[in-house]
């Protein structure tokens, strides 16, 4: 492995592709006739399959959860601070798995892949996808690698709303379900900031109705104002003081409407750098799993009663800065579980970094994280 | 007075015009060879001048602060519900005076006037104004109108930096300054709402950099976008939760980007209305007035030595589920001021409504308000 790979990492990756050909039926009751899904793997699946864990990814993320596609990429993996050899994701113990989810773009059938109906992209004709059908196709994937239960599924954000559905739907497939910086349905402010970002690709002259890829263009100037958008809802107040403060890029004022505070370069440079990674259609539909997500709702608005099927032990974070999915929205699912009288377990953690926090190398946060996912190895070692 | 006029409104009032033709040296050091300010009164001013008000408006209002225009007309002034005979600012005791700001685009001079050395309409040639643009102006307003001193100067979000910056300014010509939910500058994450706002104008590409008037356009998706997005900032979440929650327009998910959740209605609403009666130009403006408002940089960051000139008595109000210019910020000025030993009533006003709040008949706040103003009527009698 090359030096400049850190010896902790688990180093370089190759995703892979299972195709599936058995028809899956969606919430919205239509139905994808076969599509594929993209996903990595990092450390070994032991003789017995028991120690499989599964990462679901947020909102903007995918399959490469760690790790290095080449020894020049500049960064690793997203959650490279939580996946890897002694990390609180042991590679040396656990066989990691992390899909891209359906609707994505980065590889699994999303609106940029070629409908085989029409032999044109879906774009705005890719149905619109929930969390619980990413985890039916998640439960496929599994049966295709041989995992019958999953020592844990894992996820922070949308990724967390993953790991609870995982545990209703499927609840003797999986072990434990931790769940990060989550909430068990949006708040209309949250919904309410999907809409503009949404308005704002949809709004855009190069959306074309989302048929953007006919016309050899893309909605850019909608998705970027979505994804700066984005980034201060996923910073704290507290961070984005101590980051950029009021500090004026030229050290003075000049009037205009160029760059002049620090933190509108950043966000401009976050929206700029963004569009040219990602696509508009599968940012409307990840908005869209996250305004669904609701599975209380099943129950007459009880999650309590939602959550009656579940068999899995919990482990709920959350931050004490995060606004987005603030620490009073993860005790509604603390509260219900135990409600319940399901074993859970809640940190608290202190972070100024918002809900960015649990991407980050925070030292509570990966103690406690490190210290939960050991007495899961042990149970099954 | 007709029937539909409720008793305690200050009735049918008409704004007036005044021009100036004595140059303004504004903060950027460009000159305004001359101008014009819209604005309203209510009320009569008393014998020896020393009843006079003066309201600043704040990001998107203007000089109608109070009453109708027309007996038709379906809402009174944007703050009627503090403004008239026997509310706080009692127009029976009080000669209010509310100005629409320059740059505004209501009637006082800004983006959409005649520019006189050119004879087209300003555009981006607009001068950025500042707030202390706004203070120097409104002096002159008050020289013409005859008013040596207010007996207070009053404003509710940058409304209220403006009841700020005149008493540093003009220490001798206001007996109280009445600051609610404000700031003593922006935050970082502040500055960062008022760009994605800024970018989403600038990015339209009816925006043909400030010139769209000469094309017959506007940036209307842009605008509507800002607006959007500021009205998420004015609610608190309890307050959109109590609004909105979680609800739905037609009583079921539709799996599709048509509005579905009642707040995605609201803010489509809110947003298109807005663009039919503000200008882009104008609103680039004031967020840029926002961002630059820092009277302590004057004083390297110092705020209690930024108001040492002060010689008002001020009343300052925040609102406790107001996340935009939170309590926090309210209590920077009350701390700046007592440190400098100044008289200062501060209140902290339970309320679910968010930035909202200051344009509210909360109760406690109506009272409070009403007693203050009552005080300094008294002084004057």
């Amino acid at each position: 492995m090359p030096d400049t790979i850190p010896r902790n990492s688990v180093g370089l990756v190759t995703p892979q592709t299972r195709h599936f050909d058995t028809p899956l039926t969606l919430d919205c009751e239509r139905v994808l006739s076969e599509y594929d899904l993209i996903y990595e793997t990092y450390g070994k699946l032991n003789t017995d399959h028991s120690n499989a864990v599964l990462i679901c990814h947020a909102l903007s993320s995918d399959h490469h959860a760690a790790g290095y596609h080449r020894t020049e990429d500049r960064k690793p993996g997203w959650w490279d601070s939580c996946i890897g050899p002694g990390k609180p994701i042991d590679t040396n113990r656990f066989f990691v798995v992390c899909p891209n989810n359906l609707g994505g773009c980065k590889g699994s059938t999303g609106p940029t892949t070629i409908n085989p109906e029409t032999g044109k992209r879906y774009g705005p004709d890719f149905p619109i996808v929930t969390v619980a059908d990413w985890v039916r196709s998640q439960a496929r994937l599994a049966d295709q690698l041989g995992i019958e239960r999953w020592a844990a599924v894992i996820g922070g954000s949308l990724g967390g709303m993953q790991a609870l559905q995982w545990a209703i739907h499927f609840p003797k497939r999986l072990g434990h379900s931790i769940i990060i910086a989550a909430a068990p349905k949006l708040s209309a402010q949250n919904i309410a900031f999907n809409e503009v970002a949404r308005q704002a690709i949809m709004s855009d002259p190069d959306f074309h109705e989302g048929r953007y890829y006919e016309f050899d263009t893309a909605p850019r100037r909608g998705l970027k104002l979505a994804r700066m958008l984005g980034h201060i809802t996923y910073l704290s107040d507290e961070s984005m003081r101590t980051k950029f403060g009021r500090e004026l890029r030229e050290g003075k004022i000049n009037y205009g409407f160029d760059v002049e505070f620090q933190v509108e370069s950043y966000l401009r440079y976050q929206g700029d750098s963004f569009v040219d990674r990602f696509d508009a259609n599968t940012y409307l539909l990840m908005t869209k799993a996250l305004d669904y997500f609701d599975p209380a709702s099943a129950a007459d608005g009880d999650l309590a009663a939602a959550l009656k099927p579940v068999q899995a032990h919990f482990l709920v974070f959350s931050f004490t800065s995060d606004w987005r999915f603030a620490p009073a929205r993860s005790r509604e699912i603390v509260k219900a579980l135990t409600d319940g009288d399901n074993p859970v377990a809640y940190a608290e953690v202190e972070a100024h970094q918002g809900h960015d926090a649990f991407l980050m190398p925070i030292p509570q946060y990966i103690k406690l994280f490190r210290a939960y996912m050991n007495r899961v190895a042990e149970e099954i070692a």
